[in-house]
């Protein structure tokens, strides 16, 4: 069966990897960075390598489009992303563009007969990393941010976004953004960035969709007093009952649907001295699953959690929610078809967490795919996934595309 | 019986509290500041409207004796301190100066026979607000601490605690310092800090000493993840594991004495980022009772909790201890008579606080008055005690040095 070229792959995992080197393993690469320029004029020359020109719209997304027998179809893209975070891995976001890139040469190189242009696709500053939001410029194409404001986003440094945009040198036009009328599908390949798919030794992972999910403050209110001086009966301990009030959410959270994560990451204790009683916690509570009515009753158990835990006031507000994305069902049922042509171990998986695709899939049929993170790891330097399973990932990725190609 | 004047003690606590008057019902008076010059300037000049003369030792310690009818007896000192936390309250320290002050004066004025000298006393940097540790004057007199340590203590903003001193203007000769040899008692009025006295409705606190304690660190670790990537299984999350911890500690700590109060006021989460699984909490556990035997059972607890909690090793670490201090049998009975004669409800009690009395202790004779404060308030703009109550303590603090003088 048709695949995709290991060695060329690892030439493309080993050359972005020194775009942005940060010395020990790992890259810095921020969006519109002069490592992400780098990868950018990487991107521009392996394409232009196998005669396929680079455009870019008004917010530097960057599209290599490989022309299909037939004129004036739409297109097939496949997109992610090329910054990452500080200190980040060598996977997150590039896989999905070197995916995109070796798609785009093996059809080029084996001249595989196509009746749809097939592009390749990098979103501008995913990572938000130094520039928020995240997905910025897919919230933009897609219609969820407002252009003026995510051109005014500043970087912790007071620099506006729209300077480096400015600046690039990649600012296109308008017209060629990604839009219903030009595209008939968008995949992205990307790392699981969790563990399930190497616990399970499962090779790929058939991705339905982006899991909803709402985010808390909880907070309690007690009296601040003399750690020393303060009997226990007259106490009013704001941590303690921020500990009763987060094992109580676990103990009614875990009676849920197992598939639901939830995290309490973020704590803040006021005033923080070892000597005194503190007088006010908050904490957050971030709640994810891809069934609208397990998110519901998390909210219940939240509203009805008790008023007052160990004579402490508690109260809540929801900072944010999002809905559940469920990917194009076509599209989906042709990755696990590709994935099973090609004997490849497979899970069907929702995403937990976002990705462009959850945009772009508002505007374009789209779906994902991922493959295995070594211990779940991302965002981090240690993050891994080795060149045969990004093979994997790239093969199934082909195949897709020649699948909605001849629809 | 005998009775110190209440509009003069009025007229002290309204005095002072202009002195760093912090314009909201509180006072910043940090030692050796413009404003604690001020307050020693209000103290010196009050004693010698008496005729009483102030001399200071090398720590700036203030002493200011009437002399008794016989010669060369040793001294009863009763001392306390002028300085404050940042936006402290009018009555913490403070009122242990007037009480000595308005003892003084009473008897001068009065003319008291009384064999000893009598003196009144300030404390140099008992709250270490600006230059650490607290009580550091006493530590030193006492043997506590190393003088030339305590010289080089900075300021959070770099200066020196020695620079302070000697532009002061108020250091003495070392031969001034309270020791043994030159003073037979010590009495230190304080604000209870809590909110024991108010609630029993009791208007002395009759101090026995003050209580042992030990200060713990506590620390969970677990493993960082993506809060939306990684299933409940698979989770090593070290704030739950920290709550855990926590109301463990709770439930084990509540089945020992009563008396005993512990706390956690302090804990460090991270990375503390609400969409990532903390990997490390670190709490503090500041526990304290006047008897050591329950402070051993305090550390069984600790040193016997589970080694992990929800999967996450726990560690711990003393951070410091300190013994119980009993103050001196025969002159707590004499307080404990002074208040019974004057008919003032009383109750023997511990302080939970530290206080310059507890060095004194282990080179004078010494021991403490408790006068109530409201709601238990303190280090705080709120902290009350009305001017009835604090003339209550300061009779008891003449009727005690009286007592003390007919030995």
């Amino acid at each position: 069966m048709l695949t995709c070229n290991k060695g060329r792959v690892q030439n493309k995992i080993e050359t972005f990897a020194t775009l942005g080197d940060a010395g020990h393993g790992g890259i810095t690469r921020f969006s519109l960075s002069e490592e992400a320029l780098q990868a950018r004029a990487e991107f521009v020359k392996r394409m232009k390598a196998v005669g396929v020109e680079t455009v870019t719209d008004d917010m530097a997304n960057m599209y290599a489009t490989l022309p299909g027998i037939e004129a004036n179809l739409p297109r097939i893209v496949m997109a992610s992303h090329c910054d990452s975070v500080r200190n980040g891995g060598n996977y997150d976001g590039i896989l999905g563009v070197i995916a995109a890139m070796e798609v785009v040469e093996t059809i080029a190189i084996e001249k595989i007969p196509h009746n749809y242009p097939i592009t390749a696709m990098i979103w501008t500053n995913e990572e938000g990393s130094l520039y928020p939001p995240a997905m910025m410029s897919s919230g933009v194409v897609c219609g969820k941010f407002e252009k003026a404001k995510m051109l005014d986003s500043k970087s912790p440094y007071g620099k506006a976004f729209g300077e480096d945009l400015n600046k690039s040198g990649y600012v296109g036009g308008i017209a060629n953004r990604l839009s219903s009328k030009d595209y008939i599908a968008m995949i992205e390949l990307h790392i699981e960035q969790g563990p399930v798919l190497e616990a399970e030794k499962k090779q790929i992972g058939v991705v339905e969709g982006v899991v909803g999910m709402v985010n808390y403050r909880i907070r309690t209110y007690g009296q601040s007093d003399h750690a020393g001086t303060t009997p226990m009966p007259y106490r009013r301990d704001a941590l303690l009952a921020a500990a009763s009030a987060i094992k109580y959410l676990h103990a009614e959270l875990d009676k849920l649907d197992g598939n639901l994560v939830y995290t309490t990451g973020e704590i803040i204790c006021h005033p923080c001295v070892h000597t005194v009683i503190p007088d006010f916690v908050d904490f957050s509570l971030d709640a994810r699953h891809q069934n609208p009515e397990v998110i519901k009753q998390v909210v219940e158990i939240i509203k009805n959690m008790p008023k007052a835990f160990d004579k402490c006031e508690v109260k809540y507000q929801e900072a944010w929610a999002r809905n559940t994305i469920k990917f194009n069902k076509e599209l989906v049922g042709f990755v696990q078809k590709s994935a099973d042509a090609y004997g490849y171990t497979n899970k069907r998986m929702y995403s937990g967490a976002g990705h462009d695709a959850q945009y772009a899939a508002d505007m374009v049929p789209t779906t994902m795919i991922f493959v295995p993170s070594k211990d779940g790891h991302s965002h981090c330097e240690q993050e891994f996934t080795s060149v045969e399973e990004c093979l994997r990932g790239i093969n199934v990725v082909l195949q897709t595309v020649l699948e909605i190609d001849k629809k």
